[in-house]
């Protein structure tokens, strides 16, 4: 007699909507492999090629003994055996993170973790502890800090983003509901450039506000931040880390689009004080690695070599050594933003936005961008998408739906817009509204 | 005004004492490094190199071209990129649990985990729903359990075992009591090959009386096996999941031991039919899966080729792999009894047991084997070992302490003991009893 699970006995996140929606939309992606895939948000693969693995962990390796005086015998055990639980590639990480964003750090404050998604989970787990801890989420929102969120039974509470991403006033305002309500909103949890999966970005100028309303609302902020090189036109404005003179942000980076997803090495930021009872200061990223060690122990040091390598090769400027990959991706948005204009021109009831870099636009259209209607769209028309709705916690999104240009040909972008036309007539001439 | 945090705002997980125990011994590892460490339960180095890991990609990335066909694109794509959440060396780990454990799984009931560790996690998560669901936990208990369960706020009763482990009768009684109690006994935690800390087994006659029980009383079982290849005497008994005819058994496996810790690759057997409101099936696995794309999205694929070059390498039987291994830590193991019977022979109100196999040996003492005293052990004697106390939920273990000898060289555990005996005498002559 077979043991049988019930879906419903098991645990209630498993029953959020975004994840059965994901199923939803990669069983399509592999239904309809012929289709023109707008949906994930992965990298171009670009050049990559397996011997570079070799190469990078080589780097690494020559880097740990001959500048860093590291005997063949530490570095071997640092390659094989259980290691340091925040990770091995923390100074190189500071080292990168103050070359790029202008984010001066102590690498002690510096957490590498099992890609963002585990930094996540460390934070969250870490910030709440009590069931009147309420996180604030931008949104639409990236389903990963929401399914996470699930995962612990956190309440989260949607802060709308506007066409400049989120506004401060808005936020003040979400913020004092939330307290009258009787709850604490613990954090916010935002995505300022380039967001996934608006695209849209906090300008320059507001972004200190948002750092003063949420120092008046008590309010710790956690920063996303895996798409910020990759800007199509303008200048980058600081990251909330840079700005954070008093510590209030905790930074969420990642490397899966600046080296490489399969090595899964992303990187948490923690250095807020933390004082227990008898006065004792520690640093949020020691506390961050006591729930590390009964999460996944360490991360991969075979993969934080590789990273590292990467690091090291690129001579800890990892804008430098995206300069290729920043106008692939540019290009690709780019033109598909021309493509949208070309074939969507005065088209009424179809708009879209225009972000300033990233992997994403958001087309609002005059009908439901439902699961249902992604399957027609890749059936009988042979592009996919993300429907919107799977982003909003409250039920928004339902007529709007995300592009991702990041991983597709020019080729492919073209033929998939046209594809998207066709689509869009025959869902016009089929629903009436 | 530097934001600070009040670590009594923070999760209460973070205040669990087994994690600051854990700290404290890191912290006494490193500040007595010319001491003897009997602590830490981590395997040998034995011959690794660092060429080794570019080797065993080799032989990966060999196997999937000749013998799975795979084309150069694809294999570098299953490299570099996001992949399937479940991993992508299944189908190798099923072959290889066949080889050594006759376990026969169906590779989409294999799950691919960064490490044991977040295996633990996602099982855990994953069935317990409800705040009357009790983890039941074989005591002592590895610390890794007892972890995450803390950070998911599940409820656990201790099961003591026996000198052979965990025995029937006090699990069928346990589990009644915790079901008169209002609660209901979701799933039992155990290690029943070599368990850490006590060494203990399960002999072979006990396991499908054990599985029987957990039957009548409608417990899931977690097994969870990283010791059990290495045996110092006597024939190894089937394993639970080997036994379990009606899929009550999820499996827990860990390649730490017997490949490599660094690459933080275990793995879950979880082939239990879970049914929707619908009555639609999956498998606990694909649930899982859901719940593994909010931890890490995906196991290093770096990682994962390096461990799956290791399987390829050892023709999917890593029990013959690790024949030097087993034969070391059998010597170790065989060194550290002699020693101890050697030295402490006779000695009133000291005695230990006598681990068929793994890593650890339990002597018990005749005095508080507390944190005051490992300080005083390893400041005044250059011998560390581990506190048994670490590893009781319910506050046994005072008078106990565990000796882990799989790191050791031989002249170290000979050293290691005649000071274990140095301190023995003194904690004797100094507390009165």
């Amino acid at each position: 007699m077979s043991t049988r699970l019930p879906l419903n006995e098991l645990h209630r996140s498993l029953a959020d909507p975004a994840l059965s929606a994901m199923t939803f939309l990669n069983e399509a992606v592999e239904r309809f492999p012929g289709a023109v895939s707008f949906a994930p948000g992965r990298p171009a693969e670009g050049e990559f090629r397996t011997a570079d693995i070799t190469r990078y962990l080589s780097a690494y390796v020559s880097y740990r003994a001959e500048v860093e005086g590291a005997s063949e015998a530490r570095i071997t055990a640092e390659l094989f055996q259980y290691g340091r639980t925040n990770g091995q590639i923390h100074g190189l990480i500071a080292r990168t993170v103050a070359n790029d964003e202008d984010i001066v750090i102590d690498p002690e404050a510096v957490v590498v973790t099992v890609g963002a998604q585990e930094g996540m989970l460390l934070v969250l787990r870490a910030l709440f502890a009590d069931a009147a801890d309420v996180l604030l989420v931008a949104s639409p929102c990236y389903v990963g800090i929401t399914g996470v969120a699930r995962l612990l039974g956190i309440e989260m509470v949607p802060v709308p983003e506007g066409p400049n991403g989120l506004e401060p006033a808005v936020l003040r305002q979400v913020s004092a509901q939330v307290r009258a309500s009787g709850k604490r909103p613990r954090a916010l949890y935002l995505v300022p450039d380039f967001a996934n999966p608006t695209g849209s970005s906090v300008p320059g100028a507001t972004r200190r506000q948002l750092l003063d309303v949420a120092a008046a609302a008590d309010l710790l902020v956690i920063e996303d931040n895996p798409y910020g090189l990759f800007r199509r036109v303008g200048e980058s404005p600081l990251t909330l880390k840079a700005l954070d003179a008093d510590r209030r942000v905790i930074y969420i980076g990642s490397f899966a689009k600046t080296c490489m997803p399969g090595a899964r090495v992303g990187y948490v930021l923690a250095d807020q004080p933390v004082t227990d009872a008898l006065g004792r200061r520690t640093l949020l990223a020691g506390e961050l690695s006591k729930i590390k060690s009964m999460v996944t122990v360490n991360t991969s040091a075979v993969s934080q070599a590789v990273i590292g390598g990467m690091l090291v090769d690129s001579g800890f400027r990892l804008r430098e050594a995206n300069t290729d990959a920043v106008k692939l991706y540019a290009q690709n948005l780019q033109l598909l933003l021309d493509e949208l204009s070309d074939r969507f021109a005065d088209r009424a009831g179809i708009s879209w936005n225009r972000p300033d870099g990233g992997f994403f636009v958001v087309v609002t259209v005059p009908f439901l961008a439902d699961d249902a209607a992604l399957e027609r769209s890749a059936r009988d028309f042979g592009v996919l998408w993300t429907p919107m709705s799977y982003f909003h916690i409250d039920g928004g999104g339902r007529r709007q739906l995300r592009l991702s240009c990041s991983a597709l040909t020019p080729e492919d972008i073209r033929a998939g817009v046209v594809r998207l036309v066709a689509f869009v007539n025959s869902e016009e001439s089929r629903t009436p509204q």
